[in-house]
């Protein structure tokens, strides 16, 4: 089969490798679609992700569908021809983390495209069967493999407790803070507010969700006079948190999604005097049933997330699109086509 | 002012009231929109409903909407000319259950159209300021009547937990039980099931949010293969209640909106081995914030729930529609026409 | 080695069996203690427990601990020569329920002493090692082995939401009853009322926690004064349970641990008006790291449950001393002596 | 009557002041004991705390019991001769939050000694009927007084859902670390360490509810090996709270009781990847009941913690006592004495 191999930091080549067996447990599955994420191209940029060090050939892509061709011993709930999305992260089950459901702080957990883990971006995968989700026919190719960054949302609205009624705030509108946007209105909040720093992505914040924008370009969040019962942060700037912080009413939650940096000045009076609570998120769990209920019934509308499309051969276009498109929001590679 | 009062069951006549003076803490509310309710129909037909006996000439309607047009003293959150919805219930804010915030257990509760308080089924009432929640001009005057009923569907979902990707049961489809059926979709609700046993119901609720709709007089509902995360039993018939609980999966939740009788048979065996928790509902607390942004976002919709409009000196034939016409959903009174 | 084998209802013997082979992530333990149970009783009795029937022969024995001797491939958290108590229950560790954090409601769980998985009425077992949990040496041997039964008292707990200053009432004062009641006050409960029928019960209760006790032979607990904010129900009888439900303060909890029957009789009515949550317990998850901290604290006394102790040879006298004795509490087998 | 009264900073003065009359809903209470809290320390020295600034002679003292010598209108639940505690802040009892059970976000809130507020270091005071809590006779004058700050630790420990078996870290061992460690202890924490730059105060640590104490003088907590569920930081220094969070587990919780400045340094990847929530508290609400519990089961010691003792003249003492006496914990003044 074909898959689209990181050798080194920007080195990305095409080669021929076996098609996986699929072990106890698993299916063998076609590939689909796979969209692309920040952290795909920050391993081709850079070789790494804070921790995780690309030191073999490694394939990218963690945002995947795909088809069932084959399954390994001892699958019982899978069969050829079901479509599925995969969840990328497979705990060990056994740990303590595990038992109590929590899988995502599994340390043993194997995701795909982090070191040593190859992805997505090949022709054919075999994964556990279990993290391979049956999707129904009205989900697209598109959608089914970008509940990926919809289980983010809908871990972060979660966290955050999102529910009818409140008045939600989102900082940055990057993909996943549009998705946290829909999500948001999902989970039945009244009001969404999204701040950025780009005319283009307030823009597309009104599409996917925002009742309201903020150009945070024009000062603080707190003098905006916007008043949150919840904040989810994507935008990944330290002081931006810390100012939104500020917009959080009593008993608020603060979710902290996309922070790049190892610390933040938290305004520790404000948090104190309100009882705020600020917590973070380290991709998910269980929320592939919620995902694929929200995309199905239109809730969330995945497809137009998807602003560009690329063959296997195009996997370094796909993920540096938005080096070059301010409009750019999510590329897919179809690894078949 | 003119007041609708029911003297004794079966007897409701217009009579001529002083207007209200608003006391401390209070606004007085020239009345727009009330809807009627099972409870009030059960008044004017029996003369009590379980412990409530009417002893005094009563004024019913709990489901109110007004406009402020004079405040009390120490009144400083409204203004003449606002408009208002009205929670029906005043606690005393002071007993161990209100400072826990379930105030809807207060035990010196005060609730509209309950001997002896007073309904609204009148031209002017006067009201706790902080009970009486201003609404935004995107409610019609019926919706915002309405919040009260919708309260309920809120309250059960909450008490439910209803989330993102559930599949809901819903037995009965009344007025409640439609109002349930589109809440728990505004919760994030997946599959939304309503079962009752007349025809024209469950078209009712096809169009009220059920994604699937069950007819009860075609067997038990555990052999309908239904499969619910979450079982809202609007219907008050306890087998009906006991047949519902087998459809509940393993750590599902019941809560009991409508229950008429002192008992029911649980099936405690199910319960156990599946970890179901089953509660009940009793009026509501701190809905009206969720409500409104429901309402106001289009998430819930109130207004087709109107099908009957009566003057104050219809309220007879406003509470005993229901028996003469199979389609009607709720009438609402304008005491001012 | 030596394993006592229920052979059909009634008849037990002691047979020679081979030594299990650790499979993968499995430790080989030489079993040091193993309470009996009323299950065990039951199987013994009957051949049968609801819907599980002996239809091979059956060792029983599920509240075990021992020293592990061997660990099979794999395994690296063990190491031999570590006193293990045993928690009885494997869940799959990949289904919806397991993922969740609910492994007690696994539809795959392989439980010990329940057909057709053998218990610990012998000399080696082969286990999970993530479910054979290291004890501190503060522990006897016995208290490791009724981790177990500590672990449904956990549960109850747990589910009830047990808290500092709660008024706790237990139905019941079996040896679960007791646990319950123990292990109420190690979660702060201010009161712990317990109410049987049998006075050398009540005697044990006031030894084991309760503060205060009810005579059920003396009228029904609703008359007895006895306002509680959670209810654990541990007698059996139905309709015990229904009177206690009535003791339940506004926003109460019931937990009901064990319901033999099918169906019980719910004060549904007040149920709803204080909107009291009912549920059940199945087993338990996640709880030895809890009741081995509550037991190693002196939070709870499991040592001075054990009244009788056991050889191998006289398991049917282990399980039946408490149709002879009224004192008996709990009983020991110890298989290696 | 007699009032100890602080004119501006640094300056008190005992004052002749006429009885005061207990209004609607009000008892008048003897003062029996008061507490001396940090805060009281802190308004004697510097004139303000915070943003709240002594413009006006102000009595001091907010930890305090008494004897009911007469109720106001409309008073049912107390009569003269009980002994209460008095919980020192009395909210509006209608606003949002106190409508959702979070009455201690009042923004209306009364609290004693507390400008403009007076407290109780006088002989007699006025105060709200439901926030007299009656005490039991077990509890001594000096912890009904103490169940104040005993409210705080049991507050603490709510917001961090401290469970039986968790492993807790308390950072500061003043009074209030004390009290947090013995209440973690009572909500069945199986660990509970404490640290602190001070070897008294380490001492009295392990005399109250630590297991484990740690020097913080000798390095970062990160490097002592602590691993703890639940950290309840009660240091007030901002570099201790950050340091000690990296002691925190997966899922964990930290709680912040007593930060002193705006700010504080996050380390927010440590947050983000173990998904642990960082949230203060501000006062407390409906803790009065449980601390009750905890005072007269003997769960908590509330009369160890009380080292000095002064009369009405000698409140400057009892402010500052901690300024010279090394084992200080808790002076306590006796105005009637």
């Amino acid at each position: 089969m074909r898959a689209s191999v990181l050798r080194q930091a920007g080195e990305v080549r095409v080669e021929e490798r076996p098609v996986p067996e699929p072990g106890p447990g698993q299916v063998l599955v076609r590939v689909g679609a796979v969209g692309t994420c920040g952290s795909d191209t920050h391993y081709y940029e850079h070789g790494r992700v804070g921790p995780f060090v690309v030191r073999a050939p490694l394939v990218l892509g963690h945002e995947a569908m795909g088809t069932v061709v084959a399954c390994g011993p001892g699958v019982e709930d899978r069969v050829p021809g079901e479509r599925v999305s995969l969840e990328p992260g497979v705990p060990d089950g056994v740990c303590e983390q595990c038992r109590l459901g929590r899988y995502n702080l599994c340390p043993r957990m194997r995701f795909m495209a982090t070191p040593p883990v190859d992805g997505a971006f090949c022709e054919y995968v075999a994964c556990d069967a279990h993290f391979a989700h049956p999707v129904p026919d009205v989900l697209s190719d598109e959608a089914a493999a970008l509940l990926e960054p919809l289980s983010v949302g809908v871990w972060a609205c979660r966290k955050a407790r999102v529910g009818p009624g409140d008045r939600v705030l989102v900082t940055g509108a990057g993909p996943i803070g549009l998705v946290v946007a829909q999500t948001a209105r999902a989970f039945g909040a009244a009001e969404v507010t999204v701040s950025d720093v780009s005319g283009p992505r307030l823009a597309a914040a009104r599409r996917f969700g925002a009742t309201h924008t903020v150009d945070a370009r024009e000062g603080p969040l707190a003098g905006s006079g916007v008043r949150a019962h919840v904040l989810v942060e994507c935008s990944g700037a330290a002081p931006a948190a810390a100012d939104a912080v500020l917009a959080v009413e009593p008993a608020g939650r603060v979710v902290l999604v996309g922070m790049g940096g190892q610390e933040m000045t938290l305004p520790v009076s404000h948090v104190q005097n309100r009882e705020i609570e600020v917590t973070g998120t380290f991709r998910y769990a269980n929320t592939w049933p919620a995902a694929i209920g929200l995309a199905a019934s239109g809730a969330v509308d995945l497809d137009a997330l998807v602003t560009h499309r690329f063959g296997l051969a195009q996997v370094v276009e796909a993920l540096t699109v938005g080096r070059r498109d301010p409009e750019a929001l999510k590329a897919v590679v179809y690894p078949g086509r």
